[in-house]
């Protein structure tokens, strides 16, 4: 038997023996192999062949069938078996997936040249490595700010120049691919189009690393999935983000599954990021949660900054100040260092 | 006064008066009117003037700030007192929002010409008046079946031509209105891209009725939301459609929200379909929320009909048999009158 | 064979040869069977034996086990299976489970002897055949009004007295069972203590029926797991009752999953009761809901109604007024007879 | 003006002047103080008055008002504010609340003199402080393993004896209080009885401490109110545990949510437990886990270890083994000196 088990079938205890020979007609007729093993009320059914051939078709739907449970995973290029080690992910000149804990920051929107790269140069002396910044922005309303555009990524370039950060920026369109190649350095998928699957394939095809953010209610594996589709294009410069959850609690903005840090550096070899700011939402407990993703075992860390978050367009109440950010990554330092990483 | 109170301020306990004057000063620097209260351990302030504006401003960020209630709804196009009765949205010749339950329905994909001309004919016989179908399929997967793309387009546009039942499918890329619009009736946005901002703007722009299906995780607000860019684009044929939201429940495929009929009637103008087939996801119990749909006030139903599940390249599982469907058809037309309506 | 096969257990990857020799041994030791089929990566191995003894086998913690997928139901006497038909329970003389839907209804709590019988006599009239009202109230906070206690227990018999209305009414703590069996018909545990196994135990050993509300965090199988509890001590009188589950929707105090009713029904052979007060918390749309729930299937409908709901001690905001009740049992009647059954 | 303002009334925009006169007429009438202030649409109207009786009455039920704003916190003994400083509780003669972060840990059930007293043994030697051990244990199932009972609380004290260590059990029924005061040193109220309010107010009237375990679906606030229960009674010795909430998430047992941490620091005096063990409840993660909860500020870790977790009668799949259980401490302790902490 030189093909691994992918699938196992069990049957109804109403199943007619007609209806236990028709499934295993139909795995036949799909050129996989069945392996029956009869118990005195139920059948079960081992279903051998290329796995990906086998989740094409609906054998949930055959009469007879009580359950279909895959034994092999549903991904392959994002599994850490694939590699069997850590990715690097490169941004600009900065490694992401190594010992060293990247920090990346900035404010929600980039909304001018002042505001940009005053906070650019505030963070990179505080020890940031990486620039964050919105051009186009996921609103929930129409009537909010939806961002400077191209003019927001002239000004994030421009940053980069004084300050030497190289730029990440969220993509929303695929039309707006083209455009943001030119001045960033990564594009981020946030987490409202984790499933936008038409711009998981674009981005797959592009020569920028890509930062996927989880969706509010995306499972690890629905992240991991989407996170396949980019590489499967060709693109494994690819980071996730852990950046919370929806749940019924409402204290907080959103919930940071920090669960899925050591859950996610166990299944794939990509790169984990948490973004403790809009995971919990609240500026005075982003410190908190930065370094315990940091313990947990995050390989970066988004947080907003903003030097002035009661004028930010977007996204004030939860920007740290220039100062909080300092006394945040001399925190950060000391746990990195505790479980044996540096900043 | 003859500006709407829009927003309520509550500062915390510690506030200084300073910081208090400050709140004061700011809102006024904004145009806009505080009316002040002073309790013994903290101060309202009433913020009066234009929602737009007043949404903008972090108001949250502003120090000695405990919390900011608005007042007035986030959504004014969308909103029932906008048009102070029911909406009809006319997909082709048929009217949605009337006194009629309309029926839409048909294969989660095209999958061949056969296939969708034999279910539409089913469909149209036992009282569908709507067909679906999907030529652009969102799939967790990069290896499942992506759908038949333009090809899938040009078989339903036959399918309709030899029923006359008119046509929804989902558009996935903003690049794609132009080729959908060639050969459909409706658009479907789907749960994934509900919050696809640049689709919703996207779709806005079209002369073509679009159905906005809630996200897996998103409220009832965030649905009108999502709606209000698409009205706020010019697009005023609208239908919004639960399917069933994310919990903790993993019996059934989602959690069907039918609290959402009563409630989004009570919000909105927009006429509301229910999806019972992906809301339970288990073809045997399809029929019964079906019927639950009708009872607590929906406008349309849609359901998946397959004429071979075991077969189908998706969702096999939900589909309904064409006579199951026909018997589902007739059930539900009792309840409609029970309810006033009729099928 | 003789014994039905109860769980499926696939080894890792990586797992040795020791290792699988070594889930096997642990099997046989258990004096369960194990039936070995080996694929190119993983070892599949049925595990043949008394389902009881295997469940308390913590076969996930041997080394190189990847997952333990159960065949059997972990319930057996609430299984559909157990009886093969719906049960009927009775509480006072009124049939529950049977073609007719029973409506029980009444006040969140009883407050004085004009209020319950008041109450009693006006939905008696509207068609109600049971008398709800919490006399030990369990209640967020410690402030608010508990209930009447034993005092509110003799206030709800002396209005049966008045209407002859059976009545159901909360027990909180397994100390009460005495007294609360001296007063009323049915006895409920809350959605609060649906996993409190004292209670169910207690309660299982009474000679009163029982209404179980599902909580707000359980599933559907927590929720049969916990009435297991209760007939496995002998009490077969038992009731389900959906009433809403917590989930990330603010706008409505529960969802309602009316899933659940057709999943309960395929599922076990005890009687489903729906209660839309609890379920949506909104006066206005408890209607819509009750509606709904009767064309999903339900057996009974509770409904929460107060003479002055603004001067209510608990829940006055989703309370119906006695007129409003009136007109909700003649819609409720119209969805019954549509689905055939009667009021 | 001495009284705090308590509540926020806003009517509707359809709210007659009867309607709103008849407000204010309720709230005089319950001996409260209404501020109102006219908007064009809305009025708003504060009221002032002991909070306790404003939060008795039920205002949303009003004819007229559109909602309730809560400006007071509904808990009192519990708030930061009560104390203004970190509580320390004391079990047997370990502090918690202090500088130093306290190690709790052993089996999830006490299963034989050799198994608790061989625990308990290692887990002092790698540095827990306090010995956790089921005797009376909340299983889902009645057929699974129930727990020692009395035996098993012997068996505790006995350990206790041979190590020193203080001992933690769980309550599960009001009338095993006498019994479990006179073998324990420290009561746990276990996530499925946060809100078994009988059980609440009966461990208010003991003279041992209390952790109280956050309920799959309580939030931040109700597992205050539920604390705040204790409190009121009198038992100021309180701990409250995170250990997890019901999410969709169903890679892990829970989702562990670390964001209650340092809301919980700042919204109440009482110390925080964190339990990464059903936390996650993958036992290759909790150690991740610890880590994090250290981070984010827990003043102590609980922990499940067993000796033989494959022969464990209850939750063996998540149980450290003794040596794991002395790595994570190690790791533990570094993480607590980055924070300034110690173990």
């Amino acid at each position: 038997m030189s093909r691994p088990l992918a699938m196992i079938i069990v049957t109804k205890p109403e199943a007619t023996e007609e209806q236990v020979q028709h499934i295993i007609d139909r795995i036949k007729e799909w050129g996989l192999k069945a392996e029956v093993s009869r118990g005195a009320l139920r059948v079960v059914i081992g279903v051998i062949g290329p796995e990906d051939s086998i989740r094409e078709k609906p054998i949930a739907a055959i009469p007879g069938v009580a359950s279909v449970t895959p034994v092999l995973k549903p991904y392959k290029l994002v599994a850490r078996e694939f590699r069997g080690m850590n990715s690097n992910v490169k941004i600009g000149p900065v490694v992401i997936g190594g010992e060293e804990i990247v920090l990346m920051s900035g404010p929600c929107s980039v909304e001018s040249r002042e505001q940009i790269t005053g906070i650019a140069s505030a963070i990179k002396k505080s020890g940031a490595k990486i620039l964050r910044g919105g051009a186009f922005k996921p609103r929930t309303s129409p009537y909010s700010f939806q961002g400077l555009g191209v003019e927001g990524l002239k000004l994030l370039a421009e940053a980069r120049e004084e300050t030497g950060l190289p730029v990440i920026t969220e993509i929303m369109d695929t039309k707006d691919l083209d455009v943001i190649e030119k001045y960033a350095d990564c594009l981020q998928v946030g987490a409202r189009n984790m499933q936008n699957f038409a711009l998981l394939k674009e981005v797959g095809r592009s020569k920028l690393p890509v930062m996927l953010k989880r969706g509010m209610s995306a499972t690890i594996k629905d992240l991991l999935m989407s996170a396949e589709y980019i590489l499967s294009e060709g693109n494994f410069n690819v980071l996730l983000c852990e950046r919370g959850i929806r749940t019924f609690e409402t204290y907080t903005r959103n919930t940071l599954d920090l669960n899925a840090v050591p859950v996610l550096k166990a299944e794939t070899h990509l790169p984990i990021v948490v973004d403790p700011t809009h995971g919990i939402g609240l500026r005075e407990h982003v410190a908190s949660m930065a370094l315990a993703a940091v313990a947990a075992g995050a390989d970066a860390i988004m947080t907003e900054v903003h030097n002035s978050p009661e004028l930010a367009k977007s996204d004030g109440e939860q920007a740290l100040l220039p100062d909080e950010y300092t006394d945040l990554v001399q925190r950060v330092r000391k746990v990195a260092e505790a479980v044996g990483r540096s900043v």
